[in-house]
């Protein structure tokens, strides 16, 4: 029987990525805590704040995977659409959720108190449960499969901190980097006939330019140790053979 | 009439991005210079290295969109699929691109010459053009309204250089940023006063979290000059006459 794969997608909500005015970090830093988690991120899409947008996202996204985590939009402003954007796509109300609330009157009792705007963070699909923030109070969302964090990603990491070892999976990829100085082009069949000996090992060959000179690094990943392992071994000595150097963790 | 908007997509191809080894740099890229050609990015979608995933993407964003760029995965190795994956989605074969044969002739005369491997990258769907790679000869392709470059991000930027000017646009957004040291949500009944009171202006709300402080940045876009200027004018005085101290260009 096959191995059961656990997957993830992500939307990323926000018309700062869409414009170029901000560098997303999110897709990196949740890819690299969901493989922790034994869990595959399979496909992310960058929506703009617009209700129908992010529904659309959502409803193409949650029932495809395991979980669809999406980042952006909870803040207390007026462009912070997501609470409402996901239960219009649902079909559920937003509520006033009064854990939430709690936890933002603690959180500004020192602060000048909760405000109206502060209570559009209380503010959740009915049903919905909350992730702990323990960074900047106001809590991520979750409801059903979908996991609605920040778009800070300082905070959005603080999310994922309170749902590390939570969620189930699979188990993670585990990945060896092999660089060398060399055109891809060069070894180009040596890397597709390596992949093609060592089943349940994927090769990526991913060039760059550096100090003038070209070369790649060679990135294999498995969800199997010991294949891994081998397919390095086998992959080393075949760039050895051909006379490159490789070089063990990449260059 | 309303004024015509053009929008373009961007698929990101590759398990690079999606296991977070590689940080995308090609969306902010890609945003701010479509911005320039007056063409706005509404989508971005990032999928593996799997045929049907590629294609499922492009089928769904060729036809939403004025354009479509995908980036990666169109180097010499078996990984480079990206190619083949788009000539299936649209129902064309794959051929051998003879002006793209001779860039690569001649680009490699002098570094071992064409390989089997090389010539991967003079693959194209039937019917496609080229778009011009100053940097390191593998040109770019053009199919319909789909742009197809390179995943290396200066590689991507030297093809969208050749472009530059060459696709139909509308007006460019213009954006001004108001920087202030406030917490959002003590100014979120200004913020969307404001965006309200002036048509054709949004205002996004861009919180950070600095030197222990807490500030945000106001970013408003328009299609119009005229009344971003205005905008900004008014949110900059709302902003004083609550006792803050905004920050032209941001903080």
């Amino acid at each position: 029987m096959a191995e059961r794969i656990w997957t993830a997608a992500l939307v990323v909500i926000g018309d700062e990525i869409l414009s170029g005015r901000t560098q997303d970090k999110n897709i990196a830093q949740l890819a690299v805590w969901l493989n922790l988690q034994g869990i595959r991120l399979s496909e992310v899409r960058v929506v703009p704040d617009v209700m129908d947008a992010i529904g659309a996202a959502v409803n193409a996204l949650a029932p495809a995977h395991d979980y669809l985590f999406t980042t952006g939009g909870i803040g207390p402003t007026h462009d912070d659409i997501t609470v409402d954007a996901i239960a219009a796509a649902l079909g559920l109300p937003v509520v006033a959720h009064p854990q939430a609330k709690a936890i933002l009157d603690a959180y500004y009792a020192d602060k000048g108190g909760v405000t109206e705007a502060r209570l559009r963070m209380a503010r959740t699909p009915e049903g919905a449960s909350l992730i702990v923030n323990e960074r900047s109070g106001a809590p991520g969302i979750r409801i059903g499969n979908i996991f609605i964090l920040a778009g800070v990603p300082h905070i959005a990491s603080a999310m994922l901190d309170s749902l590390t070892g939570k969620l189930e999976g699979g188990r993670r990829l585990v990945s060896a980097t092999i660089g060398c100085w060399v055109q891809e082009s060069e070894i180009a069949d040596l890397l597709e006939a390596t992949e093609k000996a060592h089943d349940g090992c994927q090769i990526g060959s991913y060039p760059f330019f550096r100090d003038g000179r070209t070369g790649a690094n060679f990135v294999i990943r498995s969800a199997d140790q010991a294949r891994l392992d081998v397919c390095a071994a086998d992959l080393t000595e075949a760039l050895a053979a051909r006379g490159y150097a490789p070089v063990a963790g990449g260059i």
